[in-house]
């Protein structure tokens, strides 16, 4: 779909260390562009330049934002990076990563996807320390406290800040030449570590280790702090906690080459798509399967509508093109209404949809808007009837582990049923995957966090008394 | 595949006239839009403004060429535009279209996609009547012969110059408030026209039609030349000639939501990889359908790869993931191998491929050096075999009517046969869409050139001697 | 004073011819450099790489432009430059110079400082023997005489086509291996060559030649046509007329340091500054000198300004400052009026100006308006009086020979004598030099041209009826 | 002369505080801008948005970085506005200014000329307390003083800060809705402070108050701390200290038409030429005046100069014109010799300068380089003698209190006598002020800083061994 109607999504962290001397900036370069996904606002890195650590932070793509260290020899032991994306209030690029301060345990630097659930009082009682924010960001807390923590050394300082920290945090830091990677005790979001000869490179997904040829990897356990340096890698662990994986990352966020939790992305969303056919068995069962194909909103909708495809025995169909050239800095006419905005980007085939009934696959419904000009532009193509399926469950509370997601009101599933949401777009029937359906896809899926969808938070969360309250729709449904 | 792999096309052509005034600077905005995949170097308008014609041209894609004329209301008539594609001999502005000059028969501004064959001696003769050519396009040489018609009018003038010229031309001009589209009477390139509220638009490809909601469109004849003005349209018509429509239009320029030659793209793609499968049905009878998945080279071999699913009665799986941020700003390090270059655009589903017998699908293969890299990456995603089929015929001449082909000596298909290329590649097969399965894939084959197959021209072409010897596959073959 | 007050220039031209191999566009650069304040809007150069010519032109400054031209080696033997002035209309790529074509008579570039005023009947036969002109300016019509001329070698040709044009033209050509240089009979605007180490430079002013530190150079003579290939330089002459060099560029545009009509242009600025000062002997005698200082404003009234001091008497003081930082790129809010942005621009030094009479010294007075707001500084800052005196005489006729001047009625010499211009301007006393003082101040004062001045056109000119009529000015005197 | 040879200058700060809602951002541009030549690296703003305090900055010139905020409305109370010298090391955007931070004594932004002596100490007791400092500047460490403070108020704790800090400090903050202009008790660099209209703006010089047409204006008394809020301005007082206004500020860092220390910076530059010239009067009995002129080093040496030709009594020629297109974006070819730079921005005017002996006066001397090269010019212009006249002492130690003075080996002062860099530069004769012309020319010289002539510093500074050793020439005097 597009952009304006997706999840927003926060960031993508890598490091590498290397036992001989090599070109970490490039080396870093391969890491970011293919995490590139988790954030198109900011990127950044910081490595080690003889004996202190320099860092360079930009709004843009990797590819702008590195291209100036990507000639030249920058020749280091070890970096991090990071790909920040664009949340609603601008475009800041003091809220870029990696930070990198100075302060009584040496320079340090860090990358950080996720997001902190605690951080009120812990940030009011550093501040009235004195302690001073020059961003926004809980990031920089994680520096404050480790700054202010009486323990010796860096490494104790850090064990002690991420004991009183909650939330969602998959972290990289460089202290001196020691790099340090830590995934929070209920691994919200994904972290990946491997090595390949005598380098040790970590990323939020398997794909950005891919890029570097590495497959001997492993994911980085929750709760888990492995500390690389010259002589190797050694972890500790955190007090352990209940998994609480981010099930989005696996419907939406991660590419579908790379692995998140031990599984692969493209395998789980086809296996998301086949649920939902199953669900539809009767469906079919009644209004039977003649002239029905099924296609995907691409790219967000493709493997699971393949999945789906697959299990209901019918035909698979690139029904609907999508033009790539709308980028990020795409122009656009300021009459165009939204509507043309949706044709410029996505097509129908005409002559694979005239005359078909269409099972029109896509990942997930936010606000709804883009749905309905898709419905619309199915129809006019000559669809005879269109069937909406969602593989996610209905979205209806916000997130406090890092996925950027509207408000309550602004959510289309707090407002009406699906039944009334097939009414409003003009689609013969919409249908999500249920929350059942979702968990039965999962080998384990009492280690995955479905907030969004339940609103029970696996830990404490500062919910606004707002949101807490009735939507449109509990309150319709509760009479 | 990767850009560097792929044929190069000339250009894209969109004309706009609307009885009532309008903004055509923004109506020409989202036809050009739509056919960005036809040319990326430089986009182009222009377009009458009171009483003069005026023109705009930058090197850049379309959204960042037109941006200064996306807001503001600029109202006029008539106006034609143009995308053009980076051919070997670096960028040049000089060569972006629409070309505007002021002559005997007045302001003629004019776009053309296509290429034509005996520019040489008409060149020569207009030279030494005084001619002087600014730029090194044969589209300059259209404008020459107009102005130097004896002919007393434009449209005479134009009618003649038609006449003396050989190749292929879709073209839309603007003369005074009059729009002439015309084809020529082979049929090279496509061409279409349509109709709604008004307002009578011209594009390359139906797609860019369907972007301002036309749907009551037409293809051009080959050979005829359509006068727009305020009284409406009317046509007339050069000598007519054996049509030879561009395969390579279907195979892949084309988008595949559009129709050309009156076919839908995306329809005949799958016919395609229908018909290598036929093909391929001894060697499944011979080697067992077990562990077997076809899998597309995104984007280019999607359709056929669905298509040869289909009738192979195999998986399809999209098991290589496409990377949409390499786009043209993308910066790359210096020192980064081609092989790192392919890893960064496409990446191998490890879970899909690994075990299995792949059918890899792509539209074509120019130089092979991607294919061996594809290749490469499936075996180390563990792919037991790797089994490519190309949806075209094996490419072994050079191109006059507008697609930009590598020289005879790099085309693989001119040094190794389909069993050397697998050798080279290292794969387990690679068979080529036969021209006999090219031509029964289409209705009415004899309208089709297959030139850069059989390097029989359907029309004179100046074909160095060079290029007219013996390649090494040839000497080989003569053995 | 501010750009926009001031008269426009049109170009600067330079050309380098090396018996050696030397990197050419690198040399060009230092000229092309050096006349920078000749035109700013374009800049582009021509030069012969192997056996072809090839160009590049874009807008901007000569060290942006030329940016991708400093490094890397272009060896080669010849080549020419222009810039371009930015006249009212737009910034138009198409009208950067050098023009670069291909012909009967070879390939030919061509750079052009000066306005043909015989174009008209010139063109319309060009046209309707088939000429088709792709920019709007009168230098493309040399090229088409050129190409249409029936004399079988391109110097024949270029000399038929220079006897028929009429108007001010210092040109460098191009063609094939050769550099040709040529000023009009009328030597209307300025020209030098000069050599070096077996190295021919040419360019508009002399400061073009220092900066290469070429010191042994000459005024191309007023008809001079100069070939320069491997076996020297060769002048041919066209048929005499009585000269006729352009005034202001010794009033305004020429830079200081350079010679042109073989007369130094800051010696010659001092002069015209005495000749106001003897003038003003009378009005002193009257007045007194009682805390009267000389005020320049800076930079274009300076050497006047100190000639007036030296022969008045007077102190010179830099009592208004120039801020340097309001280039072409500078921004300002869309709010600031005129005022302020004067004031951004220039400022008076308080201390200096208090009590005192000033005599403010500038160059020119065009519409007026800067005036009246630097009147207010000084009176602002405390000055007790403050006269203007203006080193040319009154503009009141547009320039038909490479000037841009506005419309007989933008100017306010036309609308106002100095008496009533004191008075807009609430100055305490406004003189102009006289035409008899300009011409005391040169040695030979029949070789000007005093046209805008005077009214008295050397050539016939193409003069609209509306700018024959009286003016507002002439109307009253009259009465 | 040449920026490489100048002295650097760390910065220039402004501040406005309005009674009524203004656009402040547009208010601050202004000032900004008319100090831009105190910075020209980097610029930023701070302003109050209804309750809350934003900032921008950016790498660039005022009207560059500010460009975004110059249209629309932005109304608001207050704010501070910084530009940034570009010092060795690279540009930093994160040391650009002002700094905006959120502690517990509120949202503080702050903007500092000036360089403190006393950081180390402060720091790491802060540092050993948590403090974690985000960039290299010493202006970090104000705003951990004021939140690590137990006082209770800002105000305060702003107050403490001060006194603990020692060196060079002119300081605007913005603290909730009310400005705080702040100087050092010696006084070190200049600040003004004005009112009109309701607004109360502050300024590094009075250019800055100029600009907005404020003239009802005072300079901030050394150890002045002034709150400006909705009930007016209020000043209080940091314990007195001796006077040390730096005298490089009248000799070359100031604007001309601006006042520092209530002293017209134009009068006192004149006032050292005159100085120079009463040194030179015997030298003028011995060798008589016969030919001899007085150029200035364009605009460097403008105003000594002209006050050094009225003493003397010798005519006063522009005799070196300056090219002002040699900006900040100006790109050089790389092969281009350091003389061929010199030549592009300055050269002389032949006719003036042949046959003459020339004074050619400029500012200062650091490196040497410049001057040879000018002295060659001036000889190959055909100069008889050159006489290099300094308006300022020997600059022979470096800076503490916010100059960039390189090392004391690299200042040719610390290597020859004038004797000898007249012999090393080829000049005729080389004097500077001297330190008691210097006092002489000055109302209270014992309110002066002078250390970088006579290494006496009048406070503590934190001086390396290095450069506390014998120069090479203290070494030789000492022989």
């Amino acid at each position: 779909m597009i952009h304006e109607e997706k999840l927003g999504h926060y960031c993508g962290v890598a490091g590498v260390f290397s036992e001989s001397l090599t070109n970490i900036p490039v080396k870093l370069f391969f890491p970011l562009f293919s995490l590139q996904h988790r954030g198109q606002e900011s990127a950044g890195i910081a490595y080690r330049k003889e004996d202190k650590t320099v860092s360079y932070r930009d709004l843009g793509m990797v590819s702008q934002v590195l291209s100036k260290y990507l000639d030249g020899e920058r020749m280091s032991h070890c970096g991090i990076g990071h790909v920040r994306y664009s949340t609603h209030g601008g475009n800041k690029l003091e809220n870029a990563q990696p930070l990198l301060v100075s302060c009584n345990k040496g320079d340090i630097a860090l990358a950080h996807n996720g997001n902190l659930t605690n951080t009120q009082p812990l940030k009011e009682e550093l501040v009235s320390a004195g302690a001073i924010f020059q961003t926004t960001s809980d990031s920089e807390l994680i520096l404050h406290m480790i700054s202010h923590s009486r323990k010796p050394t860096f490494q104790e300082a850090l064990v002690e800040s991420l004991q009183k920290i909650e939330g969602a945090y998959s972290l990289v830091l460089l202290h001196d030449d020691t790099m340090i990677t830590v995934r929070d005790p209920w691994g919200f979001r994904p972290l990946y570590i491997g090595k390949k000869d005598g380098m040790t490179v970590v990323g939020s997904e398997t794909c950005a280790l891919d890029i570097l040829q590495i497959t001997d990897y492993r994911e980085v356990e929750p709760g888990e702090i492995i500390i690389t340096d010259q002589y190797g890698s050694r972890s500790s662990f955190l007090t352990p906690k209940k998994r609480n994986h981010c099930a989005f990352e696996l419907i939406y966020f991660a590419r579908p080459d790379s692995d998140v939790y031990n599984i692969n992305v493209y395998h789980q969303r086809k296996k998301l798509g086949k649920e939902l056919a199953i669900r539809d068995e009767e469906f079919f069962a009644q209004t039977g399967k003649e002239d029905t194909i099924v296609v995907p909103v691409p790219d967000s909708g493709n493997s699971a509508a393949l999945g789906y495809a697959e299990q209901a025995g019918l035909p698979f169909e690139l029904g609907m093109t999508r033009n790539h050239y709308t980028g990020r800095s795409f122009i656009m006419p300021t009459t165009a209404e939204r509507e043309l905005v949706v044709r410029m980007k996505l097509h129908p085939v005409r002559k694979t949809i005239a005359g078909k009934r269409i099972i029109l696959v896509d990942d997930s419904l936010v606000r709804g808007t883009t749905a309905k000009i898709l419905v619309k532009l199915m129809k006019e193509a000559g669809a005879r009837e269109v069937h909406l399926r969602l593989s996610s469950p209905e979205i209806r509370w916000p997130c406090f582990f890092g996925i950027d997601i509207p408000t309550r009101q602004e959510l289309i599933s707090n407002t009406l049923t699906p039944d009334e949401i097939a009414n409003f777009i003009d689609a013969d029937s919409v249908t999500f995957l249920t929350i059942e359906d979702l968990q039965h896809s999962l080998d384990s899926p009492e280690s995955y966090c479905f907030a969004c969808f339940t609103g029970e938070y696996p830990i404490r969360v500062p919910l606004k008394q707002t949101e807490r309250e009735r939507t449109l729709r509990d309150t319709k449904e509760h009479q």
